[in-house]
């Protein structure tokens, strides 16, 4: 054993940890790829069938009893003419001695739906009018007025803000962040355009690493070739194109550490694939960035999450979008992302020790009783089930927790084993 | 103007903003670029000088009337080594009767002092006893050793993990992550080396971009060809290497608002440098990286931080260090940063407008007058003036605040004035 104990890469079998649960059970990676061969193929076989057969289902198709709201990617130029000929509307309206008032949707939650057949929520049709002559809405009609002239602005320079920078713009009329942020959204359901087409975008957060090149901005960015710090995801969607992949499926990581660890391990290069985080709380672009993956490159998406409540949500919030959003979801969301683990059923089945569970708090089991009412986790059984074990067994757990079997027990048996038995949900 | 209007990027001077205040008063940019190139040159001449002359000053040279105490960049192997010393030494302390106990470097306020010749915060060498054969102690030498293990066994894999990878390996010792996460600095004093060369990293953070060119664990990096998103600046700074540049100047950047403007906007080809930002709190990944550039490129580094507090205490976290790792503030710190902007004066100065500027509260009224009582920012007295303005009109104000005077003030008004004006502290 000594001279083994020198050797800086042992190999896994000699390994320190040789008790981890389950080690033996894995195959050789020749039969784990050729698993991941085939549910890639489903997928892209799918999605070839729906295209050729029908287009992708939209809202249009679908003939609901009442009408909904959908936002759609508009050019620079077209958002420029739209706010144009709405500032001539109310040009005329003025003229003609009738003054103004925006007619603008409402995105309350009652205007909200969750629809089952595209498996996301969508706003519904209700708009109210923003008179500027009426004491009780004249200062939302002006901010409205001052937002639209900003987003021309945007237009003519062609450049992005955040929304941070739009603020400052005019404190003074403004007051707090809060009113221009919920103006431009109500910005984007008047125009019928995303917020990303407004040229007005959040601050970066995510990483991508793995088996991808994109242009971002006009260079080439090959995510094999990022080192263990990845390439950070560009904040505007609308300058990354080209992309090429030859991954079999897109790993969503919940959290920073466990993508360390499997962008240390280089998992991508045993496991052809690409592997993405938001660091947490998903933001914007790394929504649009997944989902223009998915969309573009036709994989399956496999999410690795904290086995909580909160794990579950992040996951609704890339599937079928937040209600905040929700005039943006056909965009934001990526559909049929499966839960790879860590699920609630998992404890047990690793042997995740007592003292790496944590108990949930009121507030975990609050949160996770009001998931069981909510309509996508209730479309899929599986989940149902998973969720129902978390809020019964009261536990918790995060994907760190595996390292109590030693630290690359994530990459080198947990996630083998996982896509071996093609155990997602 | 109506033909002007249409153009997608007007030029400058035609711009909506032509009341922008200053605009005029900037030069033509090969007047700024030769004022940037003469900073570069003090800037390596100084260097140069004092590498040739003598060493750059260490702790050593100092002949300090007391002793204190510094950890260096060890190799694994050595860390390894040392460990294996330590168990040996322990081993023969059990062996020959006498039971056994750690020597632990104390990292209390008291054992703290910032040496002025330095410029940052170094460990005094106070220790203390933590014997196993002592109830108050046997917990804490319990998890010193486990943790001395568990770095073991990085050594012998090769392979880093997070503080909080650590922390589950054994959850049934540790209770808490505090309680791992403070051992493990004890664990650096203790083998007098940095956190990095035990292979335990912080999640990443911040990102770099522009005239770079770095490898990142054998990949070579262009940050010029990172489109607007950037690199991810890694998480392990001990597989970075090979940085080269044509810069003249490092942009250190407090927020990512800033940071993605600047990028857009392709600042670093107008001037030639590199941005660099942690999103706010500066964290060790982000402060290795810095002091990588600064030593191994030679340049200045200015910095552009909110006008407030805060600001400048993150400045001076890059420059002297935080207390609470001041055993390794020789590998953490970069010195002589510049404090560009936005300075206290600037708020007059530029004419920002009155609703632009917020109040300070209490607390960051208190943070002022206690910063001013810090070592660091009395020895430059140009600091010490801008902070007492900023205590005494009791304004703070974002670098966003710049663009109440348009979108791209920051990067065609602003920055260039003050590089052409030399106004940095």
């Amino acid at each position: 054993m000594a001279d083994k104990k020198k050797r800086r890469r042992p190999d896994p079998s000699s390994d320190d940890e040789s008790h981890q649960p389950f080690k033996n059970q894995i195959k050789p990676d020749p039969v784990i790829l050729q698993i991941l061969q085939k549910l890639t193929d489903s997928v892209r076989a799918a999605t070839e069938a729906s295209s050729s057969s029908s287009k992708a289902l939209t809202l249009a198709d679908l003939a609901l009893s009442e009408s909904c709201r959908e936002v759609a990617d508009l050019s620079l130029s077209s958002v420029q003419s739209t706010i144009e000929s709405l500032t001539l509307k109310i040009a005329h309206s003025i003229l003609s001695g009738n003054g103004f008032a925006f007619d603008v949707p409402s995105r309350s939650a009652a205007n909200q739906l969750y629809v089952p057949e595209l498996d996301r929520i969508v706003l519904r049709d209700k708009t109210s009018l923003r008179p500027y002559a009426s004491i009780s809405t004249v200062r939302k009609a002006t901010i409205t007025a001052r937002i639209l002239q900003l987003i021309h602005q945007l237009c003519l320079k062609s450049i992005h803000v955040t929304k941070r920078d739009l603020f400052y713009t005019d404190v003074k009329l403004f007051t707090d962040q809060t009113q221009s942020d919920s103006v431009l959204d109500d910005v984007s359901c008047m125009l019928g355009c995303t917020r990303s087409s407004l040229n007005v975008i959040a601050a970066e957060k995510g990483v991508v690493v793995g088996r991808l090149i994109f242009s971002d901005n006009g260079d080439m960015i090959d995510c094999t070739k990022m080192g263990m710090g990845g390439k950070a995801i560009p904040p505007n969607i609308d300058r990354v194109g080209d992309m090429q992949s030859d991954a079999l499926f897109i790993l969503l990581v919940e959290k920073d550490a466990a993508y360390i660890r499997l962008a240390e391990d280089r998992f991508y290069n045993r496991f052809p694939c690409i592997i993405v985080t938001a660091k947490g709380q998903p933001d914007v672009a790394t929504r649009l960035f997944l989902r223009k993956m998915k969309m573009e490159l036709k994989l399956p998406v496999l999410a690795l999450v904290d086995s909580d409540p909160y794990g579950l949500k992040i996951l609704s919030v890339y599937g079928c979008g937040s209600k905040n959003m929700s005039y943006d979801s056909a965009n934001l969301t990526t559909p049929d992302i499966k839960w790879l683990g860590i699920r609630p059923s998992d404890l047990d089945k690793y042997k995740i020790p007592e003292q790496c569970r944590l108990p949930m708090t009121e507030q975990d089991i609050k949160t996770g009783k009001d998931l069981l009412e909510e309509d996508f986790v209730k479309k899929n059984p599986g989940w149902v089930e998973e969720l129902t074990l978390m809020v019964k067994t009261k536990q918790k757990a995060e994907i760190q927790a595996l390292s109590t079997f030693g630290f690359q027990y994530l990459s080198e048996v947990y996630l083998p084993l996982k896509l071996q038995q093609q155990d997602w949900l």
